[in-house]
């Protein structure tokens, strides 16, 4: 068996998190996530999957249907502690006919070993700014 | 001026976090929020908000429609590190009209000091378990 990736930070982890969606490579994207029957994913519009076969089904089915998938990573706020870091980032996600889509992202990242891992993902759809804006009385503060 | 309340345990900042929100005290929520203008919070089916001043004003409008606000938390999972801890958990709330909703949360903690304060609330909807599961080949592991 061959040996497992490590991850010298989260931010290496993610890379190759999103480049693992974008290759369509389940087995890759599976070997950042931890080898932890805790782990948790929440996709965008999605219920909570906890486990990996859970996680690892919906991931196959996400990669089923959106080959071509391509990420432009935005405004990464990350918070680091020894063994746990929490990555708040914007998904500008483009399918490969040519939809386009924003989804908020939170990451959260534990040391595991030599290694970070994934442990969880909750993903919400970005609204349209307006809409964002709508239900908030605007004070220019909102972007 | 008061003395901010200290908050010895994650777990402690959550309670006053959800039980300010059911009380309709905005003050009391925002000293939960660390005093940082790093902090981030998503709304169910919104858009990102960052600082104090734009996360104050969205829970000012959500206290002022939503009074009587009542939170059932389960499926709570706590990740803790030294200086950081990340919860989920789910939201059963219940309106003051008995209209019901369940809300997924990834809440992020940080010690500031001598206190844990909340750094970010990422929360959103559940579908329905049908809708949930629909995308997916069930396996029976997404409950």
């Amino acid at each position: 068996m061959a040996n497992k990736p490590r991850f010298a930070t989260a931010n290496e982890a993610e890379a190759v998190f999103y480049g693992s969606i974008e290759a369509g490579d389940l087995d890759m994207l599976m070997q950042v996530w931890a080898d932890d029957d805790g782990i948790l994913c929440i996709h965008p519009g999605g219920g909570r999957l906890a486990g990996r076969a859970a996680i690892r089904e919906s991931w196959r089915s996400i990669l089923a249907n959106g080959s071509g998938m391509r990420f432009v990573l935005t405004d990464e706020q990350a918070t680091l502690d020894e063994d746990l870091a929490v990555h708040a980032v914007r998904e500008a996600i483009t399918l490969s006919n040519n939809s386009q889509g924003v989804m908020l992202a939170t990451n959260v990242y534990r040391r595991v070993g030599d290694s970070w891992r994934l442990i969880m993902h909750h993903a919400s759809p970005e609204p349209p700014r307006q809409e964002a804006e709508a239900p908030l009385p605007s004070r220019g503060t909102l972007h």
